[in-house]
């Protein structure tokens, strides 16, 4: 795509979406959604010639940066030679494609069901649980995403559900670990992993453990703020569902595929979940792709007695081999290692450096590509920047934060009271540098609002 | 793709998939997907060098036939120019698409909310229905299906509801027209349409109308049976959603983009739904895509108010752009028509030639490419060729018609006691007659079990 500004044609763009296009979770009439001209790499750029650097990776989707010159070749050579067949068939890249990605999960997650985004991913895994298991309910935690569609939006711990809530679902929320606002009056991550594992088993027995088909978890929780577990807790998670034969579920639709330095978070602690949904990172979005990753003995429910679940475009031919040539250019230019490396050599300690500077930053937090800056007013109290779900005025430091990393052309990925620092995988020494130059500008607008 | 036979390639794509290819609707060690090597307008073929006629276009998705070279040439366009950005941006395709589509749907559904397929599109037709009249419940038809998310699930009136059936989604199901077999008892369509609407209208009085967000309906019900309605009974619907402030939500997932011979199946009766749910062949499923078309008058409910749903891939711009040259292909080269033309002058008149000669073709019923032969083992008493939701020995004659289907070189869409002739609207007079030639031989199998 052109870098060269064409005004006119962005204010097209524009005037077609405002008349035709709904968006996702806005008041349509009160959104001004900016025209984007063209990606590559780690920026995008308007139709006005202004040029971002994509610290949110989209929806933290683009793992593999924009317009990856491999995945791009593969989708046209995909589309030329079969773009859509239906899910009853075996066809190649939809074979590759499982083989690729079961060869890359934990332990026995052998065999992939293939849905077109996340919240299908979750759909279907609570589905598989409750029939594996034949109960009904599904723990999931406060502080968690899971999509939109209506078994994800239950399972979601966050305003999102709110409206979408019909309190009928089978699920019970319970709280998971974040020693910085201890659910649990912990003052150690040990304490803290102990007296949430303490908790989690509390609810199960007092739910009724023969009533729990899952528990859902993100193995490191994304758009509710990056608490990176501690060490110990999903080992404790998987004993609990052992004990009571409960399914484990770990959601790596944001997490996975390169996001916290490794193929799937889950490796970080070596804990293997029954059931491992997954999307995003994948093939970058490049083509709308999620799935499930299932156990052996999982599958084996479904060997015999029909799985009664589906969708038209599941192991969609032309997703699958944006997905082949994802998982094989990120394992062969080292894209995961450079996350580690990033989070390891520039993020982590550019940011925890900005965080002494900016008396706004009450915590950093993170690995790989996928940080949190926790904003508060006053770092002894950890009230935060704005309150939970603000919305209008009460959000208006949170706003000027973004408005003012735009400016300065750094697109962030903003949740609540928090920056989310969420480059590509791909992201160099430079570009991660120039971002925390920009984000240590902008970052003197929350200052302000500091005790 | 090449047509040279490759056996060894496809045992290889087979042993992947039976390995690692988790498949939708089935029980995983029962099942034998074929290999499938290439596709090409109304035809595809396997490793093994066997050519099929595909009268199911897939899962009655691919309306522009396989690999139309105007679609598969705008994929590779603009994968080289930005494959996926994030839903809160006003992008090229997106703009395009909305507007393209808001173009074709009749009345004032203005507004396009994109998903990326049928299940989700239905998933925020339900949401958006319940929040604009602040009601919870939805009536849908027995007979019908409508996706496998859970609100779709549960609207969904087949069998595969059944194990998925939370009995507590708000949910309540009537019965729509469907003459051949009359819920109502009646002699004739007009009957049958007055019969129908009381019934409706009845349910929506003793559920209690205040309490009714939205009646929703496929136009011409698809996989459960391609029951044409009877004229008045959409208009009819329509009047008693006005009358008790019910939002008419039809679902063209399948009827939709031309399967009928019109753009919309809506149009054949100058019906105005408030939603309109499309999917499938809005780009024949070449990129997944589908999408809500909203009403202004439900669109200025979230002017103001956020709307509380959403999606990372929704409207995304390769799944957009491949929208768009599928809409301008079909509009350019006369798709549609041809459509409604073969309908009129080669299947409809040929089925019902073959259901003259064959006593298990109880009836025949459809429009444009969109035809059910109706098996029954005695015209008589209408007893079905198989019974309801047969599966193993029950269900062999349906099993040995669709085995001599393929055999012969034709590949059916087979559901229930029914044989649905849905190729694509690309289809050629010539594939048309010699698709109904192969069925003509195939229908003696299940002539063999008629009284
Ligand atoms: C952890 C997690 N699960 C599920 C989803 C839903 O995915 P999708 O938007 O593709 O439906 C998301 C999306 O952000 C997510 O972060
Ligand atoms: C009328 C109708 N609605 C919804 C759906 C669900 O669409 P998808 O399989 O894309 O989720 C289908 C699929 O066949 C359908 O025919």
């Amino acid at each position: 795509m052109s870098t060269l500004p064409d005004p006119a044609l962005g204010a097209a763009v524009k005037a077609a979406d405002r008349a035709h296009v709904f968006h996702s979770w806005s008041a349509q009439g009160l959104i001004d959604p900016l025209a984007v001209a063209g990606a590559e790499g780690s920026y995008f750029w308007d139709f006005e010639g202004n040029r971002y650097l994509d610290f949110s990776s989209q929806l933290v989707n683009t793992n593999i940066g924009h317009q990856h010159p491999r995945v791009v070749a593969a989708i046209q050579e995909q589309a030329a030679r079969l773009c859509t067949f239906a899910p009853g068939f075996a066809v190649e890249p939809r074979s590759e494609a499982a083989r690729l990605i079961a060869g890359r999960t934990p332990g026995d997650l052998n065999r992939i069901f293939f849905t077109n985004g996340g919240a299908e991913a979750v759909e279907n895994a609570v589905r598989m649980a409750r029939l594996h298991t034949g109960r009904p309910k599904v723990l999931s935690a406060y502080r968690s995403y899971h999509g939109a569609t209506a078994a994800a939006i239950h399972l979601t711990g966050d305003p999102r559900r709110w409206p979408n809530d019909s309190g009928a679902a089978g699920v019970v929320h319970f709280w998971a670990p974040f020693l910085y606002r201890s659910p649990f009056h912990a003052e150690t991550e040990e304490q803290e992993c102990e007296r949430a594992l303490r908790h989690l088993e509390d609810t199960v027995v007092f739910e009724g453990p023969a009533t729990v088909a899952a528990i859902v978890l993100e193995t490191v929780p994304g758009t509710a703020g990056i608490m990176v577990p501690p060490d110990g807790y999903l080992a404790g998670v998987r004993e609990i569902c052992d004990r009571y034969g409960i399914v484990f579920v770990l959601d790596e639709v944001m997490a996975g595929f390169g996001r916290t330095g490794r193929w799937f978070a889950a490796d970080h602690w070596g804990v293997v979940p029954d059931l491992m949904t997954f999307a995003k990172g994948v093939n970058s979005g490049y083509v709308p792709l999620g799935g499930v990753a299932i156990s052996d003995e999982i599958a084996a429910t479904f060997e015999k007695r029909p799985y009664p679940g589906g969708l038209t475009y599941s192991g969609h031919p032309l997703a699958c081999a944006s997905a082949v040539a994802t998982i094989t250019t990120m394992a062969e230019e080292g894209i995961v290692e450079n996350a580690a490396r990033i989070g390891a050599d520039v993020l982590g300690p550019g940011l925890r450096e900005l965080a002494e500077r900016h008396p706004a930053v009450g915590e950093v937090r993170g690995l790989g590509v996928f940080w949190a800056l926790e904003l508060v007013r006053d770092r002894t109290t950890r009230e935060p920047l704005v309150p939970y779900n603000a919305a209008g005025e009460d959000n208006a430091p949170m706003a000027a934060l973004a408005a003012a990393c735009r400016a300065a052309g750094l697109w962030p990925f903003v949740n609540m009271n928090r920056i989310h620092v969420v480059p590509p995988c791909t992201v160099t020494d430079s570009e991660a540098k120039d971002g925390l130059a920009l984000l240590d500008e902008a970052l003197t607008v929350a200052d302000r609002h500091t005790a």
